[in-house]
């Protein structure tokens, strides 16, 4: 058995941080129907690549997979009485409108709670559904521009800078998932739902962790540390190499000395001003300067293993290419590939991002816009004169 | 009730990942048993600031919320028996040694499991317990420079960038949460426990999310994007004010115009090389040379809340400090106080990263060294004299 095998989600979410969410859950073994636009859906389906057709964006197909989709067109009243039915009998839901929309809609907690009391509701926005950021508009670089990620990212000696990938509408959906499933094992204790409210911001500072704290308690407003390690020693810095970057965390005495014999340079060992700690924090600069000579004189992915095997802290600086090749993965395979309608091969995308003991998990196939709109509503109770009647009356 | 309580979660981590998953589980009412070496404890305790006593780092602090500590030396028969027991009434376990370390201690799943087929038990490393980097030593800025995040994060006129906080710790930490509550919910069915094989590794690629795809689909590594919006165009960019920099998102026609309005640049908008998005586009770097040059000339605090206000998506590029006073937080009360030992004040930390409508979530106490060793001992069924006893062996 699946995880959350028998947990019914219904997904009223689009673009990023939403589905994000579902798709772990659905990854999970949960049972997610995905409500769409009729003749549009998912705006995501229609960004940049198209894989396999048209409405099946690689991005959207990333984080769609083993969902079902039905379209619905929520202004149509004959749409809301569908959608009702599907809060009815579902036990998770995850909307990420703008504050205020899912209240227009009738689509609210307030509401759909009066249908099932147990159900679990996550509103996923860029502020939250309360304070005074609530209607800004938000999207991931925003975030990151508010929450100070962006203040403490990049080089000390240039200007802020942007993580550069959407860190935050991925870790939101993230986030969304902890509240829903920790809601989830309440109400399966006392049969009571909740309403869970997600913002990026407030997820931006989970990310942040301890600088969050430590800010509250000092007063003080720490720099951008660059690419140095967090203990700010010469010794854990990034180097260029003959081929590329090397990442090194030896911040250990013994780690030291294993890189040091690695590369050669024992001579380092015997200078006074790097002897210890204590040294080596007064005369970092020098060290940094003579280790950036030596660094330069190697080639990164030969030293990578050899620094490796003498236990010390290290990588190469790949890119995406580089590692997602890397004979790592294959014994240890984490990559899953989901059907893609029109396309001949699976898409490959990352699993749920931990592997667990009681069975390998699988990536459903990615769904056509409504693909499943009359399966879903027979499954409610439409015969095939109600779902035409539906059709008719472009509710989906 | 809160979402978890009655789960009762045993901590054998330390650092920044494992403790990072049991605060959040603490933090939604779990029972946390924090296991420290005598003596020392997490090496956490002793790192950087320390609040209002010896052992009692912020850092630690802001992670070690609303547990128990109990002091436990594992390599004495004695306490490998105060594990057992523990782990037989236990419903979550978390540990992150390094690879292997666990079964050398007999503290490993399948031992485990014989005393609690229940348990569900995560293992926090670098490159998880399989593959070919399992026993290379992780920090995280090591496995930001394998994952390909340094690579995609910087200046595109740069080189890779680690991003500014530990990312991937943090993160990791999460991702065991939500491995251990999919797993709990499927023992809660099905009475069998779990092995969550968390990987920092793997949870990058979680976090990076499309870019994993849209890699595998189109074999292309993209570059790094620097401060621009993930659209890349001129009007969702990072710019330089008056007083700072300033986030702008503007991806839609209508948010151009709103903007333009704002600025006073209606001008741009009659330009034809502007006048829509293929030819924004096309000369991208006149547009953004252009903006530039209007941007600097405002005050970047002042131009926010009225570009927000005319629905443009926009943030001021705020510190930690300028952030975290923000009158947004007087109505969006997400900052907990958890109290300190030996500290007049409380800490002041982030919540769970949402809120829940059943009732705000609080961070309980702050432990010190084996503040409840006495009282766990005592529920395992221990006397006054059996305490003593494990006291004289050293055990405990």
């Amino acid at each position: 058995m699946k995880p959350l095998e028998g947990v019914r989600v219904l997904d009223l979410s689009h673009a990023l941080s939403g589905p994000t969410c579902t798709n772990m859950l659905a990854l999970l073994g949960a049972d997610v129907v995905k409500v769409e636009r009729p003749g549009v859906g998912d705006d995501f389906r229609h960004y940049t690549e198209h894989a396999g057709m048209a409405g099946m964006s690689v991005p959207f197909a990333g984080v769609n997979t083993g969902k079902k989709s039905i379209t619905l067109d929520f202004k149509k009243p004959e749409a809301r009485e569908v959608i009702l039915k599907l809060a009815e009998r579902s036990d998770l839901l995850v909307e990420n409108f703008r504050p205020g929309v899912a209240t227009k809609l009738g689509l609210d907690y307030d509401t759909l709670r009066q249908v099932n009391k147990g159900l679990v509701y996550a509103s996923i926005s860029g502020f939250g559904q309360t304070g005074k950021f609530r209607d800004w508009t938000a999207y991931d670089h925003i975030v990151q521009a508010m929450s100070g990620i962006m203040w403490m990212n990049g080089d000390p000696d240039g200007g802020p800078m942007k993580v550069g990938f959407p860190i935050i509408d991925t870790f939101s959906g993230y986030m969304a998932v902890i509240g829903l499933l920790a809601a989830l094992h309440r109400r399966d204790k006392t049969g009571e739902g909740d309403f869970v409210d997600v913002a990026m911001l407030d997820s931006a500072f989970s990310l942040m962790g301890g600088a969050i704290p430590t800010y509250f308690y000092t007063g003080e407003v720490r720099g951008r540390t660059g690419n140095r390690g967090y203990r700010l020693v010469a010794t854990s810095e990034t180097y260029r190499t003959a081929d590329g970057y090397i990442a090194i965390g030896a911040n250990h005495q013994h780690q030291i000395e294993a890189m040091c014999r690695v590369l050669h340079c024992e001579s380092l060992l015997q200078d006074e001003r790097f002897a210890d700690h204590k040294s080596r924090v007064r005369n970092h600069e020098e060290l940094r300067m003579a280790l950036s000579d030596i660094f330069r004189e190697h080639n990164g992915e030969e030293i990578e293993p050899r620094l490796a095997a003498a236990h010390v802290p290290v990588a190469f600086v790949r890119n995406l290419g580089q590692v997602l090749n890397h004979p790592h993965f294959k014994e240890r395979e984490i990559f899953l590939d989901a059907e893609l309608p029109g396309a001949d091969d699976p898409l490959k995308l990352v699993g749920p991002g931990f592997q667990l003991g009681s069975g390998r998990l699988e990536a459903g196939a990615v769904p056509t816009l409504g693909q499943h709109t009359d399966e879903i509503l027979a499954g409610l109770g439409y015969d095939a004169g109600g779902i035409e009647a539906l059709r008719a009356a472009g509710a989906v």
